[in-house]
Formats: structure tokens, C-alpha cells, sequence
């Protein structure tokens, strides 16, 4: 562990909880209960545990956007898409690992990055029992480690469910081992790891802008240099749906995104070793719960009345919408406010979805709205609960990482383009199906007959 | 937190739990080891974390049902089986917070109700740091209302489930509204709230009766009334089998419930911060694990003597059945009278589909023998093992929940006849399937052919 | 709890616990600080929670296997598999109880086996308040039963993939309840139970030759004694290859097997009432999520150099390779090393799954490869990292366990041949499939039709 980590923490509820055992310990020494009090090694399992249990929920998300994203394409891509995804997660825990990690959380200082270094485990002062004191260790950094790793998977699931169905395997595998080893990790550190953002007063609890619009951007970027799915978008401008092949994949990977979810926000308090941190993250986990649930009920009035059906990818965007929307400060606002958050981002699928097509731009499975979109309204609605935030500091968060990642992942894709020979499949591949140009293997070797597009 | 609070907990174990607590402290006093013993601080994080890891599990059923429902009807009906899971649960979560969860909990004393209010959450007893001496807090009272949350959309799902493939979506959805936020918490409240029948000595540990039951009496209330399928039952009598589209999803839905059950159960002892609630919860975890592998075993045995092949759906029903049994009463029986009680609700489920079918009773998924009909027979068990039991007290909830929920959920579902012209959809649409008539998105796009019921 | 129990903790880490706890109380003891170590009653509620987490998790991985072998077979013995699979838990459920445990850990004492005799729970001592001192009780019995059994099922999970499409229902659970009840509890008594092995110094943390290599020779010699499935070798030698008929279920089996394997690996360190102990779970998170990483890399960048495509179904069992190698030693390697030992883990299934095919062995999923072969890798490079293990120990173990396996589980099959009338399913019945003819429901009624081999 070093002074960065401590600073993350402390941004993120340790404070709190630190400065709440100093008054209970005051008040029991008073009182003569003093052995109330949650000891120093105890403090450190409980805080150990919950980055591993929220960890392994946050890993799980991983197999949600690969179900998500499989149930949202065709049949003719879905050995791809779950390929990619597998494989991402296996690049990012490498990548996070070789230089990821200490990018973002060692000697960044109030500065722009960290240092490029390879994470070394050191729990040799915990193992010399410092639990108390000044010096005190408060968790395994083995078990930081691991939750922060599982994040950066997420940023680049969203990038892979945008450009699905056209982009070259090679191509989208190199990118990801940029954006979790290099993109990802810069970006955060400016928050995260104790920099320029941190100091200026940025807020982001768990990640609505540095975790999913980071993702988005790259989306966005990616969708715009790779260019639409064949017949997706015609020249009159008619656009053609391309129905997703499973929609009970849809539904299971949204379902797990949402389990997941406790996880991504309940473990960012990043501390489980008071009474304050407990409360911290049951009220986390509420607020979560229902901000999902105000997006599923908002994409489901609105397309009944826009419609006259309900739309039942809306309806799980919303749930993610809803999910995003509430990450950049999932533990100030009351469950009420938390519903409505997250019913403004069920919201936003529904305007943005049909307004992404009127734009070509194509995104397969509609996170640039869940995840872009809805990242920056949960981040600029912060301040509406949160004391400390401003309007400002979030704008200036937003805007600042937007363009970084905008930039990036541009040039990242550009270099792709000119290396690899395309980034894009050949025509013919993307009309056979990625599964049989690139991966060998169909999906459903078995249930193929009525495809038509 | 409030009074009926504290006594929902006390009938549930914690009584045992301090009454225990208390004997090793002073065991501990005398024998001069008194710093072995949790601290108060370290129970409320213990006690907290129990409800958050255990929520999340029963949260997780919420995907079990939408998958088992969603593989056991038609491909014509599957969006919209989907759609209904996942709106069901979001519309759970936002009506026990309006009103249901103070309506089951806050002021019951012993009554029929608690107050028409809407939840609000009361952690400051604890901020104060008031988890030692006579006004303890015990848990987080967000973490508090995110389990039981998650109970309320269980009941509703097992409603789902029977009535699929001919409701309306809205009629469903608005009788989901009033069993989430009514006819539950007001039945809860008679048990759980500390109302007549917990006075009684009523006892049901994790909700064979209150949960199970109670979703099984809305269910049998709505097919009753909505009627059979089309082509379901000839007047011959004859019964055609309308087979489910995907088994595997359903043995994916029924796992996920096997797995949310362990929290389901041993989450509902309420608390986790001393020895004797550990013990006590792992003692529920083995047998809820045993009764499920006694329904399955049962049900495999049972069908291949009587059909001369196993029947997948049948085994799978088994593990629930089996699940739902031993629910009444997880914490006393010894693991072989755990392994009967489970297989004697998957003899449930192969006596009671073929004769809810002579009835003409058309219930999709099996949900009537498995959550109404085996949590009867849960309930009435308990006295086997449990001393502090009655036969006549759990004949009196039994009967008094059943006949309530009958009753209200008659009137709701004659209501929305009235008022919504109708609670079913119109034969073409039956024939079409629910999901291009009132969904507009095929399940399986690229799959379809060989389709002829 | 009996002494074997306990020798069971201490080879696996509540040796260097205690030795950390004890040394940390004299620190504090010396420096006034003595409040801060977990108190005895926590430490307990603290080791009963990892084994339920944890433990919940290893049941999870019954899904996971489900899901897998669902996918990987053709639709026409789907139903069947499922089917196979949640039974096979169940019987491992009551078999552990009946008989398993306590051949395992009762009575073992340096020897080849404990006592044939129910398992029955005794947490009698833990309820005396015992937490201290030199009977000090450390977790509950029946967490400890609870995590064990689920770890059974996994044996069972993998000869249920390798001999699937051909073996009769009735005898392949048949060898399940000898499998579970007797040949995987009398070899895990020579280590886990204190027997033999473990005096001799053999390692092996979590099961990569107790639990993965036990059930890959189980199922090796089944498909020996089984033979191939119809039309998959040719006389002249081509392999027909029969694909898998739902690659993103197979995904997700891969996904679920990959979380599981935290609570597999991560609660086999058997506590968590400790620093030390905390440290050492969250560093055998880390290595096992790199190892699984390892495999799926290895896998991509060899299938895209030999074949010119990444083969999906490579990748997966190259996660699954990664998991089981580094199974026998998680606790040990730096991160780099845990990378390397996946990798290699990789390496032997694109290897070893042509080769199997070349000796006309057929393995449906590719268990051979990544819970035999890949098993014993990972347990002969545990010494490489680990001080106390030797390569000779290693060996013994290794050759030992693989003879009794092969031996009993040979002797198992044949007399199930001769009193079942064979172990096979008719050639016709193998062509209609298995779900027709045992099982009497089609996993998907509705996708049929192109369904050809």
C-alpha cells in the first residue's frame, strides 16, 4: 500500500468512517464500554472481505455484458461476441496487472499519472501486525488490488458491445490491451489515484464517468472510425432493425449486470470495518437497487405511450441506465431522489436510442445512452444531494476525461487502421457472420434456417 | 428502526442469539477472557453484512424466475415473460418503499396492519454509536429493508409463472402493484410485523406460508379467473402438453433459485454477529442444500416408476418443491428429516401437476404444487422438529393467509376485468403470442420454423 | 469437529495463522495494544462466513458445469444433460451426508481411510462458548460439512461431460453415488482427512488432483470402457467433429466455473478470523484470476497461429485449464508466476484435445485435458513456488490417487455393465438422442430442423 492508496480511500468514506471510530472510540472510553469498538484486525478482514465478495459481484459483470451482448446480436456474430468478451477480461487482468494498476495509483501525487511499473503485492506491513496506530494498515492489498482490476473489464465491455458485428477481432483485442493498460488507467488516476481532479474536488463515487463513460467514449469513437453495419442505415435514410437473436440472453446478462452492480457501488466505500461503513453500503445498495428500478419503470411507461408496446430492450437499458446514473454518488441521496435519478436515465434510452440512429451512428447494443449519456447525467447530478460537489468541478470532470478518452482511443483506433490492415472486417465477412470468418465456430450450429440479414 | 423491528428479529433467533451471547460473557467475565467475546460494533457489521450478502442472493432469484419461466413457455410468449420478471421486480421495489414496507412493519403490535407510510430510513441510533447497553441497534436499517425487499418480488414472480402466455402485461403489472404493496405486506405484517398470528406462535422461519403460499393463493386466484390456455384442454378432456422452449434455460432458472435460497433461509435468522448465529445459519444452509437434493431424487425415482423416463421439468420442480419445504422451518431439523421433508414436496409435484391438470387448473410452470401446495405442507411440518410449534397455530396461518389472499386477490383481479376490459389478451393474439401482440420483439428472431401450437 | 478436521486446518493454513495471531497478541500485548486482535468469538463468526461465501460459491459451479455441457452437446441430448447434472448434485449431497464425510475426516489418523457413518453435526462445543484456549473451536461443523460437499459434485460434474451423448441415466448416476459416497471421500482422506499423503508432505491446496484429477480419471476410464460416441472416429482415421449446439451457454458455464473457483480456491484456505488470513485469500483471488487469464491468452494467440481462427471453445477450456492448474498451490506464486502456470494450463488443452482425438478417445467437453492433465500440472509445480513441497511427494500423490481411481472406478463401470445390461444406450437410441429416449422431453421443442449428425 502506499500514500496514493490511502488518499483514494480517503476520498472515497474512509474519512468518515475514520473520523466516526475516533468519536465511538471517545464515547466508550467515556462510557467504560470500550471493547465495543470493532478491533484493528478485525477492521482490516471486514474491510479485506468486502473488496473481495464486492470484487467477485463486479467480476460476474463481466459475464453479464458478455450474455447482453451475445442475446443483442445476431446469430452469425455471437461466438465472436462471446469470444471477445472472455478475452477481454483476460487482457485486462493481465494488462492491469504489467502496468494498469500502478499507472493509476502510484506517486500520481494531485499530477496526471502514475508510474509505469509493474504491481507488486506488499502486505508486509499488515503482516507485522500493523493494525493500530498512525502507521495503521487498514486492508489486504491484494484484495484493492483485485477490485480495482475487475473495474477496468467494464470500460471495455461497453467498447465491445458498440462495434460488434464488423470489427476485426485482432484489431478490437489490441485496443483493449491500450485502453485497460494505458487509457483507463491515465484517466483514472486523475481521481482515483489522488490527481489534478481529486484536488480540484471532482466527484465520482463509483465510477459514472471515470468506469462508464470512459467506456463510452471509446465506444463512441470506435462507432464513428469503423462506420455502420451493412444495411443497418440505407441511403434515404430509412434504418433497418437488426433484431438481437436472444432476448433471454439480453435478460440474464442484465440481470447479472444488476447483481453485479451491488458490488460496483456497495465496494467502492472501499471500507466494511465500522458501524458507519456498514450503513454506508446498505444504503448504497437500496439507493442502487432502486435507481435500476426507476429506469425499468420509466422505459416502460414511456415506450407504452410513444409505442403503443413495450419494448423490451428498452426496458433492460433502463435498468442499466438507471444503474449508471446512480454510480457517481450512489450513497448521498434519499431512495427517492435515487428512483428519480435513475428514471432520467431511463429516460435518456429512450430519446437517445432512435436519436443515435438518426445520426448513423451505430451502436449495437445502445450503450453510448447507457453507458455515455447516462454516465454524464449521474455525474452532473451529484451535487444535487452531495454537499461537497459542484456543478463545476463535475463539468470540468466530465468535459476533461471525455476529451482525453475522445482523443486516445481515436489515435489508438487510427494507428489500428493503418497497422492492420482495416480495423473493419470485408464485406464478405460481415454478410457471412464474424463466427465463421474469424472464430471458425457457430453459435448454434443447429438452430440456423430462417436468417435472412 | 422500531419496536416491531426489534421483535421480527427476536422471533427469529436472535433471541436464542443474546440469551447466548450473554452466557458466554459471563463465562467469560468469570473465566477472565472477556475480550474473546464480538464487540458490540463488530455484530452490527457482522449483522449488517449478513443481510447485504444474503439480499443479494435473493435478489439473484429475481433472474431464477424470469430464466425457469422464461424457458418453460413458448417461444412465441418469451419477451414478454421476460419483460414481466423484470418489471415486477422493479415495481416491487418501488411500492414496499412507498408503502409496503411500513405498512408489513411499522406499528403492527400485534394487529392486522402497520401504517400507510412510506419507508424511511433511521440509521442515526446507530451513527450515535448505540450498539452496547439496553437501547442496542443491532443492523443497519437499510440493509434491513433491502432484504426484506427482495422477499416481496418472489411472491410476484410465482404469480407470473402460473398466469403466463394469455395475461395482459398491464393487468399484470398493476396486480403487481397491489400485491407488492398490500395484500403481501398486510398478510407479512400478521407474522413478521408482530401482529395476531406471530402472537399466536405462528411459526414460519423464511416464508413457506408468507411468501411461498401467499404468491401461490394470488396465482391459483388468477388462473382460476383468466382461465386455461387455448388448446390446453380439449373438452374431451383430453390434455394437450404445450412443451417448455428451453429447458436449459429453465435448469439455469432453477439453479439460480437454489442458490438465492441459501440466502433466502439463512439470511431470515436476521443476524450473524455471535457464534450461535453463525452455527445457526450454517445449520440452515445444509439443510435448505439436502431438502432440494430429496426433491430432486424424489422426483427422478418418482417419474421414472411411474412414466418409465425421468422428466427434466419434473426434477427441476422437485428441487423447488423441496426448497419451498423446508423454508417453514430451516433451523431444526436434523439433516435426514431435512432430506424427507424435501423429497415428500417432490412427491408434491409429481401427485399434484397431472391433477391440477384433471382440474383443468392450466398453471404454465408448475408454480401451484411447487410454492402453494409443498408450502403448505412446509408449514405444517414444522412442528415435526420445532418444540416451541403447534399443529393447530400453523393450520390457523395457513388457512387465515390463504383465505386472505384469496379473497383480496379475487377482487383485485375483478377489479382490472372491469376496468381494463379484460385481463386477457384477445385469442389472436394468444395465437400470435404475447410477444409480437403486445411486445413487438421476438424472442428468437433467427430461430423460428418449426413453431405449430 | 475432530482432530482430523483440525489437522485438515492447520496443513492448510491455520499453522501459520495461529503462529501470526499468537505472534501479534504478544506485540500488542507488549506495546498495551491488546484490543485490536480479533476476538475469539469473531474469529469464529469470521471462518463460518468464508466457508458459507465461499462455499456458496463451489455449489454455484454446479451450474456452471451444467451450463457447460448443455452447451457443448447436440440439442438432441440437452435435456438430458441438464437432467444428469442437477441429479448428480443431489446424490452427491445425500451420499457426502450418508457415508462421504466421515469416510473422509473421520477417524483417518495417517491412514487409507475414516469411518463408514453418517455425518452428524456437533457444534456442542462452539455452543459452550469455547472460542479460546487449547480446545479452542474455530468455525462451525456444518460450514465446514457445507463447503466439503459442495466440493464433491465437482468430481462427479466432470465425468458427467467427458461420457456424455452415450451413457445411460441410470448407470452413470449409479456411478455417481459410488463415486461420491466412497472413491472420491477414501482418496481425499489420504490428504485432506490426514492420511497418508498428507504425513508423507504431499500438497495440494484446493483439488487440482484430490478433486480435478480424482474426477478426470473417473472419467477417462468411463470413456474408455464406454467408447466413442457413434460416427465420430472413422475406420480410416477422420474425426467427424460433432459442435457443440449452444456456444453462448457454454460461455456462461465458463463464466459461472471462473467465479466459483474464488470460493473453491479462495475458501480452501479454511479461515478468515485473521490478518494473515485475509492477506492469504485475497492473494489467491488474485492468482487464480490470472491463472484462469493465462489459459484463455495461451489459448487464442495458439488456436490463431495453428488454425489461422481463435477457436471459442479453446479459449473457454482454456480458462477452465488456467483455474484447475493453479488450483494445488493458488497460495504460493507471485502473480507473474500464476500467469505463467495458466498459461501452460492453456498450452495442454490445445495440445492434448487433438491428441485425445488421435487415440480415438472421446471426451465431449474436453474434461480430460483440462481436469486430468491439467490437474496434474498444476500439482507438480507447486514446489516451484512453494518451500515445503517436494517433487517426489508430488509424485506419489499424483501416480497413487490416479491408480486408485482408475482401478476402483474401472471395477465400478464393469459391474454396472453386467447388472444394468450395459452401460451404453442402444445405437438407435443414440441416434434419436438421449432426451428422447430417457428423458422424454426436447430441450428445444421449437428450434428443430436442421439438425443433420
Amino acid at each position: 500500500m502506499n500514500i496514493e492508496n490511502l488518499k483514494h480511500m480517503l476520498s472515497k468514506g474512509v474519512a468518515r468512517a475514520a473520523a466516526f471510530v475516533g468519536a465511538v472510540a471517545l464515547l466508550m472510553a467515556v462510557s467504560g464500554t470500550a471493547h465495543a469498538e470493532v478491533p484493528g484486525e478485525s477492521q482490516f478482514v471486514f474491510n479485506t472481505f468486502s473488496f473481495l465478495v464486492h470484487g467477485f459481484l463486479v467480476m460476474w459483470m463481466a459475464c453479464g455484458f458478455a450474455m447482453l451482448e451475445a442475446g443483442l446480436v445476431r446469430t452469425k456474430n455471437t461466438s465472436m461476441q462471446c469470444l471477445k468478451n472472455i478475452t477481454l477480461f483476460s487482457i485486462a487482468s493481465i494488462m492491469f496487472y504489467l502496468v494498469g494498476y500502478n499507472l493509476m495509483y502510484d506517486g500520481v501525487d494531485g499530477g496526471f499519472m502514475g508510474s509505469i511499473s509493474m504491481w507488486a503485492q506488499d502486505d508486509s506491513a499488515a503482516a507485522a501486525g500493523k493494525f493500530v496506530g498512525d502507521d495503521a494498515v487498514g486492508y489486504s492489498a491484494a484484495s484493492d488490488f483485485f477490485f480495482q482490476l475487475v473495474f477496468v473489464a467494464t470500460a471495455a465491455s461497453i467498447v465491445s458491445g458498440t462495434v460488434a458485428e464488423r470489427v476485426k477481432l485482432w484489431s478490437f483485442l489490441l485496443f483493449t490491451v491500450i485502453l485497460t493498460g494505458f487509457i483507463y488507467p491515465i484517466q483514472g488516476s486523475w481521481q482515483w489515484g489522488g490527481g489534478w481532479l481529486a484536488e480540484l474536488g471532482f466527484a465520482d463515487f463509483a465510477g459514472s464517468t471515470l468506469v462508464h463513460s470512459c467506456g463510452g467514449w471509446a465506444a463512441l469513437t470506435g462507432a464513428l472510425i469503423i462506420g455502420a453495419r451493412k444495411g443497418k442505415y440505407a441511403a434515404d435514410g430509412t434504418v433497418t432493425p437488426l433484431p438481437g437473436s436472444n432476448l433471454p440472453l439480453a435478460t440474464l446478462g442484465t440481470f447479472i449486470l444488476w447483481l453485479g452492480w451491488f458490488g460496483f457501488n456497495g465496494g467502492s466505500q472501499l471500507a466494511m470495518g465500522s458501524a458507519a461503513d456498514a450503513i454506508a453500503i446498505a444504503n448504497i445498495y437500496i439507493n442502487t437497487n432502486i435507481a435500476a428500478a426507476g429506469g425499468v419503470v420509466a422505459c416502460v411507461i414511456l415506450t407504452q405511450l410513444i409505442y403503443k408496446k413495450v419494448d423490451l430492450t428498452m426496458a433492460l437499458n433502463g435498468a442499466l441506465a438507471g444503474l449508471v446514473s446512480i454510480t457517481a454518488g450512489p450513497d448521498t441521496p434519499s431512495l427517492g431522489l435515487a428512483a428519480i435519478i435513475g428514471a432520467i436515465g431511463g429516460v435518456i434510452v429512450v430519446v437517445f436510442v432512435p436519436l443515435l440512429d438518426k445520426l448513423k451512428i451505430d451502436d449495437v447494443v445502445g450503450a453510448i445512452p447507457v453507458h455515455l449519456i447516462a454516465g454524464i447525467w449521474g455525474t452532473m447530478a451529484v451535487p444535487i444531494s452531495s454537499d461537497g460537489a459542484t456543478f463545476y468541478a463535475q463539468a470540468v470532470g466530465v468535459v476533461s476525461i471525455g476529451a482525453f478518452v475522445l482523443v486516445t482511443s481515436a489515435i489508438v483506433w487510427f494507428v489500428l487502421k493503418m497497422v492492420m490492415g482495416g480495423i473493419r472486417v470485408s464485406e464478405e465477412d460481415e454478410i457471412a457472420g464474424l463466427d465463421q470468418a474469424e472464430c471458425g465456430l457457430e453459435a448454434y450450429p443447429e438452430f440456423r434456417g430462417s436468417q435472412t440479414i
